[in-house]
């Protein structure tokens, strides 16, 4: 119930998509990651900005974390194809705390907004399976 | 005088700038992290291409490294600008042997080229700041 109801608050926008999600950060964390090995991702990256930011600046931030995420098929692919695409691997998405704390926000990479940076139409339908399957593990959270 | 050679030889493309390096794989990684260092980067992620691709699909794949480059201020200046914009970091940095593998190639993101896809005119100039310094470290390495 709760998925369908937030999939309905699902808000596009120039370069990904997100959905507020009714838990707290780690459970959000935990649940996207689930998502994404459902969809066939692995997570290669983790970044926590709020961590980072504090370390070196001093600063507070919210919750916040950067999972790199890697579908090894297509990034094989991608990087066959474009030697240089590692500049836009892996595929990121992000897991913040709300404004309400009791609350997250998932937010995932269009790919296809990304490869348009790339001057090479082999790519674009890579591009789209990705998206595909980033939007369906986002659905799924 | 290597590096004075090296920098004719910089190639721009239409999302990063690419360098032949005179050296190995290993000693070219480890020159564009001192690079980076120098410019205020640090290296938050790095993700071997290769060892991942045999790992999960057994084949063959050069020497690739993703290198997830984050100064501290300016990511900071660009979150806070926009919330969702951790889906474009850390600065991806790839380091990949040459066809020669005598010889390594150093690419650095267009950061420019990546907030074209955010409407957001206040982060061109945080950007630009990102590409001067990527810019620089690749031709200190």
């Amino acid at each position: 119930m709760e998925n369908a109801v937030a999939a309905r608050t699902a808000e596009k926008f120039s370069y990904g998509m997100k959905r507020e999600i009714a838990c707290g950060f780690d459970e959000a964390v935990e649940r996207t990651r689930e998502a994404l090995k459902g969809e066939g991702f692995g997570v290669l990256s983790e970044i926590r900005m709020d961590e980072k930011l504090k370390e070196k600046l001093g600063v507070d931030f919210r919750k916040y974390v950067i999972l790199g995420a890697c579908n090894p098929p297509l990034a094989h692919q991608a990087v066959g194809e474009e030697i240089d695409l590692g500049l836009l691997l892996p595929c990121n998405v992000i897991v913040y705390e709300a404004d309400d704390a009791a609350k997250s926000v998932v937010s995932v990479i269009d790919a296809a907004a990304m490869m348009s940076v790339v001057d090479n139409d082999k790519l674009a339908s890579v591009a789209g399976r990705v998206n595909e399957k980033l939007n369906r593990a986002l659905d799924a959270i």
